[in-house]
This record gives structure tokens, C-alpha cells and sequence, in this order.
């Protein structure tokens, strides 16, 4: 049973950087771990030798067969360093492909660009549980991110456009050139003008018949350029791209106008390209994504604006998956990377359903919800799972003795800065003190129905006793098992016990999908039912916010789930909390919503959607070696 | 001697529309293409099935055998219309490798994608001369300008970061942040750094020993904000992103600035990519490229920012030229598009260097040079040629009877407007008036010392007597051969004579490559060189070209080619002196340089970096076939 293309791993002690750990695997063609896998060739194209896109006809094939385990990985309320999330996925499915002779995906979220070159380095896992070739998984890769980037600019460019073009135009000339005359002389609507004709109650199809006051309300979108909510993005820590005034050249008429650009990655067209399902469902999500308001109050979407359809176009690579590969050689599917705050955070569905399909039954699907389970697990249950109407078998919960230590009172762990003492020595009562953040997360989790697997991601200076407390903990608090892991310093085989553990969690499951709330709730009492998950007691809404819900609330709009934006750092909103904080109550500044993605994100606090450089970015470091093509120095 | 890929074509009367005559035709597997070219699999990475990256290694393999004749396709002065220049490129190719057995590869630049969604539509040739599939020629292709974008993107980002961090430290803080300390405790300079610091003089490679005043020099690049000239790039045509203020953030502390983005294709990053002979190569060029000036007047590159290496790696896949098919399954190789005013409007050497190997002795090159003759031939030949050590053979100078009547005196062509009666009846008289145009560029072409054929590019309207005079007026002028062709309408079958008579020019030549100018002449000296080209009497400056000439010199820069931004629409700088205007002197308003690329850029008149939307963009018709997968309405 075991995979042709498993890879006998040379371990070395201590562990290597990530980049020279990478760069000393050959990767197996790509084509042979798609014939591993059992993807037809007519259902993939090759990038390159070690990368493929996998088309949605294979899915299309495979339809009727039945799916694997689904598997999902999330973490405790983490340090800033991250516990090892990613890492864990990873080496969870090198030890299930590698060394159990299991058919396994590893579906994983595209990591940005930007910050790669700034303070964070690559996103592929770490030590001997990566993504290979871990150049390309973090930079371009298939051209994703771009393509969102793409998107996202031209309809940025087409908003202020089409409200400089209003401005100084006449309905009727606005119309006329909208409508242009064919050769015959015959005006006609573009077949996405119909989708706005009808939207707008108007059902003539010939551009003659439209009474004046119809030609108006078609034409004229009224854009209110301070009700904008749409912004430029880039793939690029930017941070003098925050806030800018645009418009300012002679030929723009004085039409300037205050902005600012996000990082490609917070673009609502990623968390479409997360949660679409099929080429049809990505070309309706676009187009009624909501790009701002009319004076009049009403939303306008990328279809009023004729754009559904080119987005559409920009992006139809884009929806395909891309097939890599672990140190190990396994399959990893990597697709999608939405922001953990105020989107969901959780790699695409269209990898999930097609991974399912080609493990099978019996096999394993692995994928990783973003920041802590408090956000991460949540949004994959409420929003993932309810849209692709899968449901998951096993969450991992992922810990650290030093993150546990941290929660039961250790001293602040900042990144950049030498770890205390504390967290380098054992300190039973600390590590035991923090498992009340462990149990929480167990609780929380499990009560979607799945069992809870709790990974210990063990560090070369934790202790037995220090495990000990935690894997008591953790069984205390309902899970089914908590197993000590040494996948970084040893790739899969420091986490077969992981994988025989998922295993059993996933064959012994027989509790169908809780959500946490039903859609029919208002948006507060969504809200409110995600606040009681953290421990708060209740919620306070600015005004603005109260005024948001309400409108989006008569825009017909309340019906969609809640993508809370909350920091990663602590149950609360306050990063300072840490363990299981209750008694506090949750402040939501203010409400705003993709309508496209299909969800409405409530803002706790202020998200940064655009990182900055550092004085001294990693970018100092990253070459290329001139007679190997190797890239150097990546992190 | 046939090539096994020749795709026998279905001509139908009237030509339908591009996007449908490319939807028509199966694209052959791309590395069928590749085979049929001598491509060792090795040598290639798939991009799907119908592009691949063509590898370096393709040439260092065929570095010591002969290579095939080089043919340049330049235009007369043209109409706003477009003479038909790619078309006929394309045309002349199918002929002659599906029509005459020769071994031809196509050249061509990568079109920007934003001109597609506004007006403009595609640029892969028209009718039954296209390179295919034309949606992934002019979509994203292979990401190498989104690897632009990211690149020069990456590169703004680091000014103005560095110019606040500066701004917040002392030279010590500085200089300790940018050399950390090791786990040792020991700084180290990173190896760019080492670049930076033998510029300064500073023979020292051990931070501890440098000076305070060293120290400062090194660390504090102290880049002037309003000596920037680096700007951001979308490949978008966004208007409102002309002329923008940037840094309004709260955490930005009030460092605003007035800054702008180009068109993608307008990054000097693009004329690296089309100029550069080898990675190294690349690397140096990119590394040198200067983004401003310090305050106290020295010019500052990408690696005294540190970012030389980086974006190497970000260009290291965009520097393989991408192989696609024409309708008739010749081979294309699609690389660069840099702009054809600001910078020298030709594809890249790299894919000439690799294509003249591949069709080897007795094959054929050919290649388009952007704008008319006096610009794209120029530039191809006193920047390109020179860069890339090439010889051309023959020149290819397409010419319509539209146009040389519109230079005969008939009546103004405006895009989008009907044409006037004129040019659609026969008119002899006005198109004998209006071969001064083409006389001019085919004396022009041929003092650079190849044959030079003139490619009649035929339309229905015109006439047999109209043909007559061109055909006269190009002989009498110098012209080796001249020929009418209808290869929009007939494909390869319709340049077959075009075909032929390009081979005997190319195995006739025998004459050396006379560059025009040469390198050590000083900026003036060879600005006027090309002035006299156009048929001006003088050339007059600014003071603030005086300024920018004399900082150039003494900045150890006036020893580059020029590359004149100039409008295409005229011989002169005013696009209103239609045929072979004399008499005139030459207004050289700014003075620029792309000192990475490696040409210095006279600026007559203002030339427009950053296209916008019209009220009905091309993207109303843009949508995708849900079924078929297929894109819509693509123009």
C-alpha cells in the first residue's frame, strides 16, 4: 500500500534552515505524484516541472465516487511565533502517506507574497515537514494572487471611471454610449446589461423602448464616491499604499478621492476563489459582489458595472488547484489564502471537494484553518463547511508546552526579541495552568460533532512531565486522544502516532454537523452566538455598526453567516487575555460585508490590511545563484 | 521539408472576427510545436497545453551553431488604425514555414493586458494571421508581467519604507538594524551590501571596523523625496492612479508625496526583460537601475536598497521567453513589451538569441519593432542590435494605401469614427503624394544596412493602379522588393510572395549593420544624430533637459543609446506633419533615464504612461462560455 514516490528522508540533527532542508530534495515530477493520486492526465496541466494545475473536471469524473475522511488542522490561541500549524498539517500527512501506506491530501492555503520579502519569510511548514519546491509555493506560484490582483484593480479602475464618465455626460449620451449603434444602426444591450435591466424591474430588451427616466436609472449607477467600499490591492508590503488620495492628474478634473490599497490576499475575489464551488457559482459571486452604494442608497455590484464576465475571464486558471508536493512526496493540493480576520481564512473548497474525491474512501483529506480555533475552526465549520456541505470526521487541535506556558501566566513572548528563561526550562504548574485556553478550544470544537485529536508539537526543550499535564488535559476536557509529535525535527515519522490517532478519530466518528448558529438568526444574534463561543458575556455596537446592520439588514443580506474579525492572540478581544478569559463583552466598532464571498464581517478592533518593510527585510538576504538558478536565502 | 504541424486553414469570406477564427482551430499540443522546432524536452517547462517556457539552457546548448537570417518587420507612419505590423509579422511567418518549408520562428512581444479590457482589445495579430489561443496570449500568459508588476512594486515599496526609517533613526540604530547580530553575537554585512560598499570606496568587510562617518554613509542612503523617479506599475488602465499622494496613514507620521503609477509595460523592469543577454546580465541591470537621488546628488540603484537579488528571483522565471503557435502551427516565441516611447518598443533579445539558433542556418527570425520605422526600426537597430550583437538581414516595412493616402493629404483618421469616403475609393493621385512617408523610412531603414522589403498590406477597397505606385515609389527609393499581401484575409497562402522575396533579400545581403550614432558621442551630439533621421533642421532643449543632460554626464552616464519618446504619428514631434515632413526643429521638454535598462530617453512632448477606461470598455463583451470554458467577446 505504501506510495511509490514516498521519499526515504536523510534527517540531520540539529535541524537545517527551511530553504537548505528544500533546496537538498530533488522533487519528483509532478506528473508522478498526479499518477500517484490517480489524476488522469487529461485533468491536469503542467507549470513547470514541479507543479500542476488540476482541473475541475476532475472532479467532474469523480462525482459519484464516494469521499475520504476530512480532516481539519487548527491550533490553540497561539504566541506570535505561531505553534506550528502549517508544519503540523504537513508532517500529519507525511506520516500518513509516507509511512501508513494511507492515500492523503494536504490541502493548504497560498501564502502572500508580500510579506516573504518583508519580517515573516515563506509559509510552506518548516524543518523537515515542507512544501517543495518551497521557492515556488511562495513566490508567483500558478499566478493566483495575480490574477486576484487583476481582478480586483480593474474593477477598482472601472468604479472611478464609470464616476468620472457619469459626471460629465447626459443620461441620454451616457445611454447612447453604453448602447452603441451596431453596423445596422441597431443599438443593443450587452448581455450583462440584462442582469442590471432585470435587477431593476425593467423588462425590454430593446434599447429604444427604454422610457427616458428608465434610460436614467439604467445608465446612471450614482456611485457615492464616499460610500465606496471596494479598494486597489497588491501583492506587496506597501505601507505608504494605507491611506492615499487618488485623482489628482489634470486630465481627472479635480475628482480626487481618499483610499488606500490592501494586500492582494484581503481581496474579497480570494475569498470567492475560497468558497466558490464550481466555474458557475465563481461567475455569480463576482458579479454581485458589492463594490459600494448609489446616492440612493442601494447597492452597487461588479454586474451593474458590466464585470462579472472579464472577472470571470481574469480568473478561470485561477479556480484550478496546484498540485505540489511534500518533502516526503506526497500530494499537496495548494489553492486559495483569504485573510484569517476579516475573511475566513481557510483554503479553498474547490481543493477540498476534488482531494476528497481522489483519496476516496478510507483515504484523508488534511487541511488547515488559519490563526487560532477560536476563528480559524469556527469559520471553517460555519462558513467553509456550510458552503461546500462537507463535513469533517477530525479536527487536530495543535499545541505547544510553549504557548501553554504563556497562557498560565509566563512572561510576554514577543517576536524579535530572546524567549525568557521560562520557556526554556520545565514549568509543570505554568504549562498546567495554561491547558484551561487548550480545553476551551477541545470544547469549542468538538461541539461542532467531530473528535478532537490534539497535536503536541514538541520542542526540543519540553519535558515529559510538561506533556504529561497536557495530555491529561486534554482527554479531561473530551478529547479523543493528544499525541506528542516530532514532525519537524523528523518529517513523518515524528508523527505516525498523529496519524494512527487521526485515524481512529475519523473511522470512530458518527455525529453529523453541528453549527454553531442557523442562518435564520439576525446578524446579532449571530454575532452574539459566536461572542458566548469566546467566553464573552455579551456584545456592544458602536453606532456606526448598529447603523450597518440594519442597512445590510434591509438590503436583503441578513442571511448570511458571520466572518468575525477578531485578533488571534486571545479568546477576547483584548490580545493581552490570555487563557480562558470570560466576563468580558465584545465590542463590534463596525460591520461590513462580502457579499460576494457571502459574508458578513463584524470588526473588533482595527485589522491591518497592509503589512509594512522593516528596516531591514528579508529581501537583503534573497539572491539567485547565477550558475545553479537556485534561490538563496529565502526564509 | 514541410513542417508535420502545418495546419491547412478554412478561409472564410468575409474574415469573421478574430477571437472566433481563433476559437475555430485546435491549437496543437505545445510541445509538438516544441519538437518540430528541435526543442529538447530538457530545454522546455510546460505552462499548460498550449504555451512553455522556453529555458536558457536551449541556447547555451546551441551556442556554437550558426544562426538563422534575422528579419525586423517596422510600419510607415501610421493611421490611429493600425497598419497591420503584427499581423504581417505573423502572415509572413505562416508563409514562410507552413507555405515554403523554411524553419521560422516568430517574435513577438507579450501585449499589456489592460489596453485589452478598455478599448484596444488584443494585439495577437487579426484574421487569419493570429498567434493562438488568443485569450492566454493576451491574458496573464505566463506571469511574466505580473512578475513585473510584483518586482518593481516590491522596489517602491522599499523607498519610501527605507526613507521613513531613515527618517526615525540614528545612523547607529541604522546601521546595527541593517547588520544584526548573529546568534554569535558577531554583525555581518549581508554580500549585497558588500556591493554598496565598495561604491562608496569603503574596503572593509567586517562592520565592527567602520568609521562613524563610514557608518553613516553606508547606512543612510538619505534619498531626496522629491528626486524620485521610480514610480509603482498596474497592468490596468487606471487613470485615476496618474497623478496620487501617498503615505496619508496615521502610522506613515505625515510623510506624504505626491507619486503616480504607470502601465505595467512602462516598468523599466520591462526593458531589462527585453534588453538583457543572460541571467547575469539581468541580475546587473536590475541591480543598477537608478530610483532616484540622494540629497546630495548621487544616484541611487536597487541594490544600494538592498533588492538586486530579489528581484532576480522575481524575474528569474519571466526571463524565459514563452513558446506559442501561429493559426498555422509555426512556432512563436512571445517575450517582453516594453513601451514603444519611454523605453524601445521591441521584444526581447533572449527570444531572438534563442530562435536564430533554433531555425540554424538557411531558417528565419522574424521579429516587430513597435511604432513606425523612425522609432521601433531605430531603436531596434541602435539599442537592440547593439545590446544583443545581432545582424539583421532584411526589413520588412509594412505599408497600406490607407495610410500613405492619409500622408497624400486625404482627411483626418480618428479611431472610432467612420472613415471618410476617401479611403475607400480609389485614389491615386493621394497615395503617389503620400509615398514621401514610405520613401523616407525605406532610405532611413536601409542606411542601416539591410535589404529592405515593403509589405503591402492589402485591403478590399483598395486597387491594382494604388498598388502600382507604391510598388514604383518603393523601388525608386531603394526598396529590394515590394509586395502585396493579403495574409489577413488568406493566412499564410496570402504572404507567400511576401515570403519569398524576403528570403532572397536575406541570402542577397551582404552588407555590415551601420548604427546611426556612435556610443561616445556625447547626449546631445546623438540626439541630433536622430533628429537629422526624422528630417528635422535642429533640436532645442528645455533648461531642465540642459540640467538632466549635464547631471547624466557627469554622473558618468551619457556613454548609453537614446531612446527617443516621440509620437508615431509623424516624422516630427507633431503628429499633424503627415509625409515626409522638413524643416522643423525638435523640442526636447525632459530628459530621462533607465540606467539598469541602459538608455537614456529624451522626452519630446508628454507622453501618457497610464491609459484610462472609456464609458463602455471592451469588458461589457468579456464573459466566459460556462459549458465550454471558453472566453467571450474578446476583441
Amino acid at each position: 500500500m505504501a506510495l511509490s514516490t514516498a521519499r526515504k528522508l536523510q534527517v540531520l540533527s540539529p535541524v537545517p534552515a527551511d530553504i537548505d532542508i528544500a533546496n537538498s530534495v530533488e522533487p519528483f515530477p509532478i506528473s508522478v505524484i498526479a499518477s500517484e493520486i490517480g489524476l488522469d492526465p487529461a485533468h491536469y496541466e503542467l507549470y513547470g516541472k514541479a507543479k500542476a494545475k488540476v482541473l475541475l473536471s476532475a472532479y467532474d469524473k469523480l462525482k459519484a465516487s464516494p469521499n475520504g475522511f476530512y480532516v481539519v488542522v487548527g491550533g490553540i490561541t497561539p504566541t506570535p511565533l505561531g505553534e506550528g500549524k502549517s508544519t503540523t498539517t504537513v508532517g500529519l500527512c507525511q506520516a500518513l502517506g509516507a509511512h501508513l501506506g494511507k492515500k492523503v491530501v494536504t490541502c493548504v492555503r497560498q501564502p502572500s507574497q508580500g510579506p516573504t520579502f518583508g519580517i515573516k519569510g515563506g509559509a510552506a511548514g518548516g524543518g523537515y515537514s515542507q512544501v517543495i519546491p518551497m521557492d515556488e509555493f511562495n513566490l508567483h506560484m500558478t499566478g493566483d494572487i495575480h490574477a486576484i490582483t487583476a481582478a480586483n484593480n480593474l474593477l477598482a479602475a472601472a468604479i472611478d471611471a464609470r464616476i468620472f464618465h457619469e459626471s460629465t455626460q447626459s443620461d441620454r449620451a451616457l445611454f447612447n454610449r453604453l448602447c452603441p449603434a451596431d453596423k445596422e444602426g441597431k443599438r443593443v444591450f450587452a448581455p450583462i446589461m440584462l442582469k442590471r435591466l432585470k435587477k431593476l424591474g425593467i423588462e425590454k430588451t430593446d434599447p429604444g423602448e427604454l422610457t427616458p427616466a428608465e434610460v436614467k436609472r439604467f445608465a446612471r449607477l450614482d456611485i457615492d464616491p464616499a460610500q465606496i467600499t471596494w479598494k486597489r490591492v497588491m501583492d506587496v508590503n506597501d505601507r505608504f499604499l494605507r491611506k492615499i488620495t487618488v485623482g489628482q492628474g489634470p486630465e481627472e478634473k479635480g475628482m480626487v478621492r481618499e483610499t488606500g490599497f490592501d494586500i492582494s490576499v484581503a481581496s474579497e475575489i480570494m475569498a470567492v476563489l475560497a468558497l466558490t464551488t464550481s466555474l458557475a457559482d465563481m461567475r455569480d459571486r463576482l458579479g454581485r459582489m458589492v463594490v459600494g452604494t448609489s446616492r440612493g442608497g442601494d447597492p452597487v455590484t461588479a454586474d451593474d458595472l458590466g464585470l462579472g464576465g472579464a472577472l470571470t475571464v481574469l480568473m478561470k486558471d485561477a479556480i484550478n488547484p496546484t498540485l505540489m508536493q511534500t518533502l516526503e512526496g506526497t500530494p499537496v493540493l495548494v489553492h486559495a489564502g483569504p485573510f484569517a480576520n476579516i475573511a475566513h481564512g481557510n483554503s479553498s473548497v474547490i481543493a477540498d471537494q476534488i482531494a476528497l474525491k481522489l483519496v476516496g474512501e478510507h483515504g484523508f483529506v488534511v487541511t488547515e484553518a488559519g490563526f487560532g480555533a477560536d476563528i480559524g475552526t469556527e469559520k471553517f465549520m460555519n462558513i467553509k463547511c456550510r458552503y461546500s456541505g462537507l463535513t469533517p470526521q477530525c479536527a487536530v487541535i495543535v499545541a505547544t508546552v510553549r504557548a501553554l506556558k504563556m497562557h498560565g501566566g509566563g512572561p510576554e513572548v514577543v517576536a524579535g526579541k530572546a524567549l525568557d528563561h521560562t520557556y526554556k526550562s520545565e514549568q509543570v504548574d505554568l504549562v498546567k495552568a495554561g491547558c484551561s485556553n487548550l480545553a476551551r478550544h477541545i470544547q469549542n470544537t468538538k461541539s461542532y460533532g467531530v473528535n478532537v485529536v490534539v497535536a503536541i508539537n514538541a520542542f526540543a526543550t519540553d519535558t515529559e512531565a510538561e506533556f504529561s499535564v497536557i495530555k491529561e488535559a486534554a482527554i479531561v476536557a473530551g478529547a479523543f486522544d493528544a499525541i506528542v509529535c516530532t514532525h519537524h525535527a523528523r518529517g513523518g515519522a515524528g508523527a505516525v502516532d498523529l496519524g494512527v490517532a487521526v485515524q481512529r478519530a475519523c473511522e470512530q466518528h458518527r455525529t453529523a454537523l453541528n453549527f454553531l448558529y442557523p442562518l435564520d438568526l439576525s446578524i446579532k444574534g449571530k454575532i452574539e452566538m459566536i461572542a458566548k463561543s469566546y467566553g464573552a458575556d455579551g456584545v456592544e455596537y458602536s453606532a456606526e455598526a448598529e447603523l450597518q446592520i440594519e442597512t445590510y439588514t434591509r438590503q436583503g443580506f441578513s442571511g448570511l453567516p458571520i466572518c468575525m474579525a477578531k485578533t488571534q492572540y486571545s479568546f477576547s478581544h483584548s490580545a493581552s487575555l490570555k487563557g480562558a478569559p470570560s466576563g468580558f463583552t465584545i465590542p463590534i466598532k463596525e460591520v461590513r460585508a462580502s457579499i460576494g464571498a457571502g459574508f458578513i464581517y463584524p470588526l473588533i478592533g482595527t485589522m491591518s490590511t497592509m503589512p509594512g518593510l522593516p528596516t531591514r527585510p528579508c529581501f537583503y538576504d534573497i539572491d539567485l545563484d547565477l550558475e545553479t538558478g537556485r534561490v538563496l536565502g529565502l526564509s
